[in-house]
């Protein structure tokens, strides 16, 4: 199995990051606006990509395996491209300084495949999105992400 | 082992991005201002890290492993942080339409310690510096390089 790892740190509470994992409301401000569903432990979170002229890219629903507050989220990919189903998605939170840290894990990966390095990259401008969203009050979701290659 | 792994792709003709990545003059453009070196197999680069005032973060001594013109560009780390040494850094390139697409590889991590998700982060956003050199002439190379935590 092969593992995505980030890992970013912002000036702010712990507790101002966590709720931007563990709500549809939050996520929504970061990775993409069409973020919908639960915030429980157990429910489901549907994620809905476009790109700028609305032709969807991509839907992802993913089931909450743990919310623990101001330590943990882990979602678990149950339909979306193939590469992902199974695979499992976790941010660990931990305060250094005035740092809020988030360590960002996607695991689970099947191969180190093309599609692999791809998103690896990508989340990590997405992990950027959250560092501005939260401290400048303004994040880049989909469908205004940046950009970073022809496959989008 | 583990390792880290990057994709991106800029509008841009192969050789334009080889020659920033094969030649320390090229890496000065979007990894740190102060790489010195050769630029031919067998030859030694090295890469030193400041921050914004000039204190000293880091210094990495590598070794020329690979250079196939267009296609491929291989270092090995000899001196650095102990996580480093020993492991490989590897970039390959091809064309795809109108966009030359590196798939980036920095290989044999040891373990998946928290330095790593710190590196893959960072080895993102450096090469979104690559990309913005390529397409714009101007990249944002250490010391003016993009801050994601505490750590830099």
């Amino acid at each position: 199995m092969f593992d995505i790892l980030h890992r970013v740190g912002m000036k702010a509470p712990l507790d101002k990051v966590y709720q931007a994992l563990a709500t549809p409301e939050g996520v929504a401000g970061w990775w993409t606006t069409e973020t919908t569903g639960d915030a429980k432990v157990g429910g489901m979170i549907t994620f809905r990509f476009t790109d700028d002229t609305g032709r969807e890219l991509g839907v992802f629903d993913m089931k909450i395996r743990e919310l623990r507050s101001n330590t943990r989220v882990v979602w678990e990919v149950v339909k979306g491209p193939p590469e992902w189903v199974g695979t499992q998605i976790r941010f660990e939170l931990k305060q250094e300084d005035d740092f809020a840290v988030v360590l960002f894990k996607h695991e689970g990966w099947r191969e180190p495949a093309e599609f692999m390095y791809h998103c690896s990259t990508k989340w990590g401008v997405f992990l950027q999105s959250l560092k501005s969203l939260i401290e400048t009050g303004q994040g880049q979701p989909s469908p205004n992400d940046v950009k970073i290659s022809n496959w989008h």
